[in-house]
């Protein structure tokens, strides 16, 4: 008889497969599907998911889960084991029933949500909004039964597996502690440097799109393995071996897309290097939303707005733009891409006020899943704490409690993997230049290979051998440590 | 309880969706994915396909068709479970060791086609075809056993539901009768007409592009539903609400690539057509092969080729490439389109001399199959039988016994289709005009909706709720005659 592990592998074989043909489906509906095709795709999708699940909580997949643990595995296939026993949990412990209210309710939701942003509704969306959340708040109780975990640990694990409240709650009032002063004495400091200088346009799309592949080569995008198309809202997909990335063009300011599309190339250089042994098995996939954030960061905040790597960018646009002028000289570029300022949306916002406006989440998802906040309330918590950690208060819940489509859609839980990817990015950037000091000078040359080869080796190739707190201490000898984080922002906001 | 009957709805639902989703990778693959992803994207098919196998054949399936039996069941319903039966029947008789060491076979055998072709070398094929061809002649003999057929014939079925040799032997006699001095009147009267002009290019992709986008448009191609795309291999994919296709573009000469498109847009057209409210049912698909193809020939050969269509094409073509004079006028359009010649390619061949290939095919795998002919002894019965039916001996197999794929890959039981469709659409083409006289007048203004309303409420939304020889009669009046067919050619290779 095959032994149950062995057994398992296929099966999580074919959950990848599944999964990874819905990505293949998902990227279509994005990039090139023609509109008519929505209603039969959407009902692919949905009984693709269905599929997903069922061979995910098949009985069958528990018995074997069970058997399993008296193989005799080596230390990936623990670690395998593991991650299909973390998904099965986490899948077979809420009823079927509940898995499509939720997915109902925050659909419906969503939808609700996009018409009642743009009118400023908070009032309107409410009950919509309650309903999901209160669906979310049972699977969390569910979840939090099964898990051994407390109802919102169990929704912060879905995203971030073992991260706990115990360990993030101090790292953010660390954070919540430091920042506000630092955002101040960061805007003093820019206040009393020369202004910034626009750059004129148009941007044509073709040219933005050939300098972002540019881009995408120096980091070590590799165009045999993936594409780069054109979507509504950019993102990653794809599996290690054929990654699909998208971004959208701004023809007025080709300057955040291009952020954006080596925001992206960070995750994609992860998915890359995920290790080829273990393709479409879960210890081969990557290690959870905050260890893929750092990806995205390191490349887009660490390495791509550093003055080195700057230096060596500005030209090239300017090149690829016909531009020339003080507007195009590097020491502007650093400004515009260093501009520090209190805002009110978090996708806009900078690195330094970032953390605050993902402190502002995990506080109020805290308060609304532990029950200490009503939802009616929220609009007024939010004001506080916007007062408190950014220092500025929304006209509006438009800009303020309704900007993000994580609640509506039900995606709680997930917030916190923002700012501990920011922490991790800084902690894994300050190691790999410890271990590699060449990596400042590369950048300056628009090289990546030393900070990627140190990436593929301590990061991307271990997949989920190890659990995220122990690849840290792995990769940089200590836990995640706040001081790292806010050490690199004074360097770079403050001492330059 | 469910109604078995139910019950086989969903399983056959999802059946369509893992090969729908499996459609859209191998669009993807075609037309648009990084060479990188091919080991990954062979692996997901793979997996789809032995899913898909595995559903099917699920003794489940089995129990259930037999209870749902005594279901009480409308005539779509009835239609639907005969479907469901039919395939359950076919993929579940062969065992699935044989069904791995065909496809095994198969793909090694046309890998090594692709090099013997060239090389002119079927000595060296041999032996992997033999594999291939005793491997077909297994399954034939098994499927023959379940389905009560004989063995080829239980070959045809899998692409030809209920197509027999008993009825499509005296049909190919009948045409390899007729066809061979036929050819030698339309070859002697073509040789006393006016020279064909040559069209001189280039003629750019994107010019190309736009032509055939207005020529779908105008046959009703809805680009809300489709999209046109390039591949090395033109086909026509996706689902009814979503149809992808693709062709590819020759710079020198854009008349044959014209064509391609209109032909893959009438295969495009029927799978659009199909009954709405049977979507990813077995009888809300298409009939078979031969009514496939039937529909790709209604609008290329009869409708496309026809004079009153080419007369509005002629000048639409001048117009997108800036041609004048005689060579780009309607008549000379005509003659090119209308050129008979003894060829010895197939897939070049034009409409006179096609179907002598196709019968040729037909007799030598039926003694292939049977065991009459040793597939050493194929080149001499190939040189024969072109000799006799088309007129010409190929110089060497490679334009001989080794052109196509179909036998290398395993497709045994498919070339009778070509010749099926052919009669076919000169049927349903005859029976439309007569039944709508205004259709010649309509394709003369390059409007095909007198065209493509009949053929929609006749055969289009039909799905499989008839047999093809039930549904050819309620259309048409008639079983398959071939006699409309010959008169078709004679009419336009002789009388006009």
């Amino acid at each position: 008889m095959t032994a149950a592990y062995t057994q398992l592998e296929a099966r999580f074989k074919r959950l990848a497969v599944i999964r990874d043909s819905a990505g293949v489906l998902e990227w279509d509906l994005q990039t090139l599907m023609p509109p008519g095709g929505a209603q039969a795709r959407t009902e692919q999708l949905a009984t693709l998911s269905v599929m997903a699940h069922e061979l995910l909580t098949d009985p069958r997949t528990g018995e074997l889960l069970e058997r399993a643990e008296t193989d005799a595995l080596n230390a990936w296939q623990q670690a395998n084991l593991r991650g299909m026993t973390r998904e099965w949990r986490h899948a077979s412990s809420v009823p079927a029933s509940l898995v499509e209210a939720r997915a109902k309710a925050n659909t419906e939701c969503e939808f609700a949500w996009r018409k009642a942003r743009p009118a400023n509704d908070f009032k309107g969306l409410l009950p919509l909004l309650q309903k999901v959340l209160d669906l979310a708040r049972e699977t969390a109780a569910i979840k939090g039964e099964a898990l051994g975990l407390s109802p919102y640990d169990a929704l912060i694990d879905q995203y971030e597996p073992g991260a706990r409240q115990a360990e993030i709650t101090p790292l953010f009032d660390h954070l919540a502690a430091v920042l506000p002063e630092l955002i101040t004495e960061v805007i003093d400091k820019q206040a009393r440097r020369p202004a910034i200088l626009e750059l004129s346009g148009p941007f044509p799309a073709a040219t933005q799109m050939a300098l972002a592949r540019r881009m995408m080569q120096a980091v070590g995008f590799d165009f045999d393995h993936g594409r780069l198309d054109t979507s509504a809202h950019p993102f990653c997909s794809g599996v290690p071996d054929d990654i699909r990335m998208t971004t959208r063009w701004n023809e007025t300011d080709f300057l955040p897309g291009l952020m954006g599309v080596l925001h992206e190339t960070g995750h994609a250089m992860y998915e890359r290097g995920l290790p080829e042994d273990w393709r479409m098995q879960p210890v081969g996939a990557a290690l959870g939303m905050g260890l893929h954030e750092s990806q995205s960061l390191i490349v887009e905040m660490q390495a791509s707005r550093s003055r080195e790597f700057i230096t060596w960018l500005a030209p090239r646009a300017a090149e690829a733009f016909n531009g020339s002028g003080p507007a195009w000289s590097a020491e502007n570029f650093i400004r515009i891409y260093g501009k520090v300022e209190r805002s009110l949306i978090r996708v806009d916002a900078d690195e330094v006020t970032y953390p605050c406006h993902i402190v502002l989440r995990y506080r109020l998802e805290q308060a609304l899943i532990g029950g200490d906040l009503k939802l009616a309330d929220l609009p007024g918590a939010w004001a506080d704490g916007m007062k408190a950690l950014v220092g500025i208060v929304p006209p509006g819940d438009k800009d303020g409690c309704l900007q993000d489509i994580h609640w509506p859609g039900g995606g709680w839980g997930y917030f916190p993997s923002y700012t501990l990817g920011a922490m991790t990015a800084a902690q894994l950037f300050d190691a790999a230049r410890r271990a590699r000091p060449e990596i400042p000078t590369a950048l300056g040359r628009g090289d990546f290979v030393p900070l990627m080869g140190w990436l593929r080796e301590n990061v991307h190739s271990k997949g989920c051998l190890l659990p995220a707190h122990e690849l840290l201490i792995a990769a940089t000898g200590k836990p995640l440590d706040p001081q790292i984080f806010l050490r690199h922002l004074r360097t770079r906001y403050l001492d330059s």
